[in-house]
């Protein structure tokens, strides 16, 4: 079938485009990449028009469009098995699907009040309630994973859970939230992955400011 | 292994354990279930105590514990692939879990506006911006993947998207959401399945009232 076309929003700011990409990255898909910046002013048409839930990332392959970022990485899984996406042992998997989902559905204090911002220096800000619990849960699942695999990511290689993570990492980097060391290694070990520095050096390289997301 | 454990909580209102509870019971899993009521004064610590993070639908398989409905539902398709939890095809079950992920992850009016009470009769209630919005995109993901499958399931047979949504069938009903007459249709084609009316009935005879789910 035809090379996947993955359309994601703007590598600085657009937090669920990065999470496919760098799954697809890791795992060395062929795949052609379309950017459709964010409209400052409440959202661009383009997305609506080529996205079913008028949002992205969508991975169109052949005929069929994908949304939603964790589906996009349960699909590359399954068509690249040996790309060590998902763990091989069941247990593990079911594992790594409930701390994905976690991800996916919850800390809304944390994503609201700390948007991704690949470009921002560090620096503090004033946290509103909820944040705490969240960066504190968020830190309890990394250890828990990373004491029971060993590391250097949270299943051992890198797998779809950290991508579902990396704009987390971004947060807790930028916004100065933790300061635990093995949390801190673990944030470097994701920034020093071929995929991440990939990515990286494109966001830093954007033109477009969102205002909204500049905290 | 051991029978599974399904930790719930109240049947009237846990919208998030109704999910896998259906796909489960309509799979023919022999699960136990444990039902932890809400209390009513802001979390029960049984909850928090048994779910790593800190709430239910929560399942139990020997040593595992899985957390997130929909991580549930995985599990299960991968323990019982002849449940047909989700679709066989490869193309069908990305648009499974595409659509299946927008549920979990999105539909925040409608869900903050419209709690699931199963035991609650039918009357329209003031609705919050956003909810409109919501209904009609599920309206138009349920016409399209019944337009391509005829129904009268989602996917044809009764699948984990089904299941996903089965809170959504409750609110429309009871809250008086929707008039589409194929959208009546399937909502009754869910009330009809088995597994709904034993969660019903169940829900019915249940003590608990919770006030702030009773709008
Ligand atoms: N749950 C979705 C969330 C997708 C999402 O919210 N995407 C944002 C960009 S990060 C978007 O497309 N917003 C629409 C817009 O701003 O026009 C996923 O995991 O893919
Ligand atoms: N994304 C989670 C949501 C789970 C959830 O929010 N569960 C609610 C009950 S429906 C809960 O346990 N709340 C904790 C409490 O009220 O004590 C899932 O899909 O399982």
């Amino acid at each position: 079938m035809d090379r996947p076309t993955l359309y994601i929003a703007n590598k600085n700011y657009s937090s669920w485009s990065f999470r496919p990409w760098m799954a697809l990255t890791s795992a060395g898909v062929d795949f052609e990449e379309i950017l459709i910046p964010f409209d400052d002013a409440g959202g661009n048409p383009n997305i609506k028009a080529i996205s079913p839930s008028g949002r992205v990332p969508v991975l169109q392959h052949g005929g069929l469009k994908i949304w939603e970022s964790l589906a996009i990485i349960e699909y590359a899984a399954e068509l690249y098995p040996d790309a060590g996406l998902w763990p091989r042992d069941r247990a593990e998997r079911a594992l790594a699907r409930s701390v994905s989902m976690e991800m996916l559905s919850g800390f809304r204090a944390l994503r609201n009040a700390c948007p991704m911002n690949i470009r921002r220096p560090r620096g503090g800000i004033t946290l509103p309630d909820g944040v705490d619990a969240d960066v504190s849960r968020i830190e309890t699942i990394w250890r828990n994973l990373l004491q029971k695999s060993g590391g250097p990511f949270l299943f051992g290689a890198f797998s779809g859970v950290d991508a579902m993570f990396a704009p987390v990492v971004n947060r807790f980097d930028i916004y100065d939230l933790v300061s635990r060391k093995e949390t801190l290694a673990y944030m470097e070990t994701m920034k020093a992955h071929p995929a991440w520095r990939k990515w990286e050096e494109a966001a830093r390289a954007e033109p477009w400011v969102v205002a909204e997301d500049e905290v």
